[in-house]
């Protein structure tokens, strides 16, 4: 059921001095699989289902309600809070830039856009459907659909396969270019300040950017073992190990605590932080990242550098119209 | 505490005939007060505060989750789902020309949008805020509400008065003109079908426009009592008497089951229906009303005539810009 292609970073504990790092700036088009390539029709289909509350069982969830495109496309919450006021063990990741993940879930356990659109609508803290047969049947019932999805993939197209293309070819034009960090590398020196330079090279030289690497900051694709050294203080205070990351999908001990690293794009707008959105500020959140990952312990003034610099990671966000959602028929969700 | 103008309509049970029934068609702009003049700044920020869920304690209800401007202007729930999915007796009044309301909610209590917007953010089962002055300190840590407070109101406007203030300023652009009632009325023979003007005539005919009345179809203010006709079938199966409407707040026996006639306008969009959400077509509503606020049996093919012509109801919604909403700082909603 995995085919994970993982790869674990031989993490030096005491980084290299790197100032060799290539920083690359973000592309502005994300590539589309070759079984789904990206065109208007599907992406404004796939705008009406993201943000269409009648995916979920309640008709009060939709994945825009986790991942809200209007904020930095997740919920600022610890946890998301799912139908009926359910509440799970992981904060959500941003939507933004996702197209860039080669993973997705903060396990990586979908390995496309596609695949990671089917899992929330049937998860029953999540959206709750019973089915996908149930999801579908919802959205034949509504005309709207049945001409959007036409539109998009041709007739009688309303279908599991066709939904989670229409949402990742939508997510796939979630991006956000051209933030003060990539007018800098695109040759811009004056988009960063002198703080922020001083904060990117120390990302580099204390070992940040061996996970955090490639345009995304995600580092393409690659898992990494968190917390990677124990501390029972942090522990007891923020239960880090307790969600055994992939371990619990794969169920295989080597796969305990192993996660996806996520994107550090627009992590500004992203508070709380880590997977279980156990800290509230970007500082604390560096502070325990070197401790945890790379055994050091960072000075104030390196700790404000970083995060001077992080917050040059905020992109521009593509102006969005208001999708019209198909009318309901008369029915009712309880 | 309640300056409640309303007029109980003399029902006549057994209505005249009413051919010379004035019909008009809604108007393109809404009045607003005179202490709160609508400005395109006030309106970008009330669309801004309108979606924007960290008005609520759990960060995941804004006003659009129970009035969803892209849907219908509600949930089509029998009963909105607010924070830490709790529920209410009440199913969501559309906010699509609510402008043109004179009362706001189903009891009517409120006088103005501006009061209406001030009290679902307190209810404890809907938004769930301890206080305003909780609201307005949150809106306060966030450098994108300063500066959109301050170019709608000027300097240190963050307030309660203010967010009201702009929630019903943006909501008096949410009018759907041009239905094709509307093209109709206005002297387009061919807007509306041969059995949508039979259910037209037929709805002046059998008393509906008594008091579904006016431009809105919400009687311009008038309160009615619902059910006015004791049935105990129905009774028995939807409960209509349980919610005793505006003397659930003003504690008046005379205004037991006593409710603000809301708008016709979209009713295509807003199943399920009546005060409670209890039914889910049309087709049983406009039968159902005719037989307890009229006293009269209509035939199938009545009722498929008026239900055509409600159909005929449904405007244009103007495109609406998605908006982009301030930053949150490092805090968690929990």
């Amino acid at each position: 059921m995995f085919k994970i292609r993982f790869l674990i970073a031989m993490l030096a504990l005491s980084a290299s001095l790197s100032t060799a790092y290539a920083w690359e700036s973000l592309p502005t088009e994300a590539p589309a699989p070759e079984n789904n390539p990206t065109t208007a029709e599907k992406v404004t289909l796939g705008q009406m289902l993201y943000h269409d509350p009648r995916l979920s069982s309640t008709g009060t969830v939709s994945c825009a309600s986790c991942h809200n495109t209007m904020l930095g496309g997740e919920d600022n919450r610890p946890n998301s809070m799912g139908v009926n006021g359910q509440t799970g063990g992981r904060s959500a990741p941003t939507v933004w830039n996702s197209a860039f993940n080669k993973v997705q879930f903060w396990d990586g356990r979908a390995n496309s856009l596609e695949e990671q659109a089917a899992g929330p609508v049937t998860n029953s803290i999540e959206m709750g459907m019973k089915s996908w047969d149930d999801v579908v049947a919802r959205l034949q019932s509504m005309e709207g659909y049945q001409s959007a999805f036409e539109k998009a993939f041709g007739k009688n197209a309303i279908n599991k396969d066709n939904t989670t293309k229409a949402i990742a070819a939508y997510e796939r034009t979630l991006i956000t270019p051209n933030s003060a960090y990539d007018n800098y590398v695109k040759g811009d020196q004056t988009a960063l300040t002198a703080q922020q330079i001083k904060g990117m090279d120390k990302m580099a030289e204390v070992g940040c950017t061996s996970c955090h690497s490639g345009p995304a900051f995600n580092g393409a694709g690659m898992f990494q073992k968190f917390p990677l050294i124990n501390n029972a203080y942090f522990e007891a205070q923020f239960h880090l190990k307790k969600d055994k990351g992939l371990a619990e999908v794969s169920k295989n001990n080597a796969d305990e605590n192993l996660w996806k690293v996520p994107t550090l794009r627009n992590i500004a707008l992203t508070a709380p932080y880590l997977h279980n959105g156990s800290i509230n500020t970007l500082e604390q959140t560096v502070s325990i990242m070197a401790q945890l990952q790379l055994g050091k312990e960072l000075k104030k003034e390196e700790i404000d550098d970083i995060v001077a610099f992080l917050n040059a990671l905020t992109g521009e966000f593509p102006a969005q119209k208001m999708p019209r959602l198909p009318a309901t028929p008369g029915t009712a969700f309880n």
